[in-house]
């Protein structure tokens, strides 16, 4: 028998600080380019065309000695039970011996390290004097996305809201936006005055609302998308040089957020290759044969290396396409365990 | 957040007993049948050659209302690190919400459906007069391929063990063997005691240790092969008409535990198909063009159903190649989870 350890939804929301994510996010990266991680291959499965499905995505991070798996379920008659549509976890194993050491919501760790994954994309792809984020997407993702965004980006001055369904929607979200980043994302920094006002700062710009995307995206210097869209909803006409894309809502065939044609003459970068053009924003673009997969400049963990340059000039347009791999899922989770552990926290089961 | 339960391995192995795990198993076999059951595809990974892998079998019984895995990892090193070299878990989740309804040890859960497996082969496919059971392999499988045959044949007068690598093993097997199925398998029946009589009975046999595997086989009625071997330890012209074979060993490429020229002239059925062809028993007997994949008569959920009959007549030689599908332990894991909650075991996380 060995002990395991269960961490439940609010303790894994309390245990994560986005700053830590980050930084452990390109730890996954890296490692995955340096040959000491490895994705398995992704099982899907419909349980009904259009209302529920489950995916399975699991991986080898042996730099970090962990192996597991994350299951996210999608049930979408789950509101009207008072149950949440998306339901997950994720499960960690010492991957030295094959012991399972715990496992928790998977949730809050989807949040944080989808919001990670777009902050670092506008780190090593946007223009470092960026000034104007455009957030498309207005739902659970937008706080994360946002937060990771002035942790990497120091001169944002304005977030723009797009909400492709509802400007409404947008626009509430926005006359909170500050009070809900403050809320949700400081309480880890309180002992630490300094990073706690330097992001008290960054997070006192401007929120703004919008239902002209084309102007948006005309005035914008890092979009990133986090929608469940299945139509382009950016034109690559309205874009102009020097902008960079973090695309974070493809993650299954079908799903598509910006104008394909952008891919011909931007340079592409992904988290995983073969992810990108199974089920990425990459997808349409190489099956249209707009790009092909050797036009894809290298997976993130390259840059973050040095071993690749992310953008050449100010001119360029860069996308950067995270799908989410199983690797930011269980280095987040590999972290939470340890630290529920040096601070007691979760239930200790045997198995 | 979800009530989560996790029991662990003692206790899963107190809340089965080998009769129910029987009829749980033909009843997962039947809802595939009735497409009320699906396998997802497998995932297998290497961490070293022949030294450390890991499986996640998935799947979906629509019949049961449950979803969900089966994770089981092997470290050939791991004894020497007082750790078993296999080690595993069940998660279920509910496939009308996508709730996560409990977790627990796989190994319980493994040998009880397999062992289940080898004895329902049996109960359709050999004759039912049967009296001679040769099992090959005298390792932890042994006792429940024994019990589950002793459950569903009537008849059986004698086992037979044989262990390729050690007689002394099978011998100090079959030493201990009365005591050692009355120990493990018959405490859930002693408030029943006609079912507990009659079993007693059965058990009241001759078990022999042979290390000369052509005679045994030639006596002979059913042959189970439980063993990791990765070439064929019966041969064709050993085989006496009439001979049933469950063949349980045979999990992953490479393995085989039969003489591939057995599958031209015997009626070949299979747990799933896809599974068999890919990393089962069936595997080299379709490489080698022996036979192809429309010589497997069905799949033994329709002969459970009676849809499809078994043996023809008292000379067929039947192979029935087990490899061991999700199902089994999804419809196994479930039912300890509703005894555990009935009896209030395992420990309840929130998740």
């Amino acid at each position: 028998m060995f002990p395991f350890r269960v961490i439940d939804e609010a303790s894994v929301r309390k245990l994560l600080d986005m700053k830590n994510v980050i930084e452990l996010v390109e730890r996954a990266y890296t490692l995955k380019e340096q040959k000491e991680a490895s994705l398995f291959p992704m099982v899907f499965h419909e349980f009904a065309p259009g209302k529920a499905d489950m995916d399975i995505k699991s991986g080898h991070l042996k730099g970090a000695h962990i192996f597991g798996l994350k299951l996210v379920s999608w049930f979408g008659d789950n509101p009207s039970k008072e149950l949440p549509a998306l339901v997950g976890f994720v499960m960690v194993l010492d991957s030295d011996t094959g012991v399972p050491k715990g496992m928790m919501s998977g949730e809050p760790v989807t949040l944080m390290r989808t919001g990670a994954a777009g902050g670092i994309g506008a780190k090593y792809f946007a223009r470092p004097e960026s000034e104007n984020l455009l957030l498309v997407g207005s739902g659970h993702l937008a706080p994360y996305e946002i937060m990771a965004t002035l942790l990497t980006m120091k001169h944002i001055k304005k977030v723009t809201v797009y909400n492709a369904n509802s400007y409404e929607r947008a626009a509430a979200f926005c006359a909170t936006a500050k009070d809900k980043l403050k809320t949700m994302f400081l309480p880890p920094y309180q002992n630490d005055q300094e990073l706690y006002q330097t992001l008290l700062d960054r997070i006192d710009i401007e929120y703004v609302a919008t239902d002209n995307i084309r102007a948006a995206t005309e005035e914008a210097d890092i979009i990133i998308t986090a929608t469940p869209s299945h139509k382009p909803i950016i034109m690559k006409e309205w874009v102009k040089p020097g902008t960079h894309f973090s695309c974070v809502g493809a993650d299954m065939a079908g799903k598509q957020e910006i104008d394909e044609n952008l891919f011909s003459s931007a340079r592409v970068f992904v988290d995983d290759v073969t992810q990108a053009i199974n089920v990425g924003e990459t997808k349409v673009a190489v099956q249209k044969g707009l790009i092909t997969q050797n036009d894809i400049i290298s997976e993130i963990g390259s840059v973050i290396l040095g071993k690749t340059p992310g953008r050449l000039s100010d001119q360029d347009i860069t996308i950067y396409d995270s799908t989410g791999i199983s690797l930011q899922d269980l280095i987040t989770a590999d972290y939470v365990l340890k630290k529920a552990e040096e601070q007691g926290i979760g239930t200790v089961a045997q198995l």
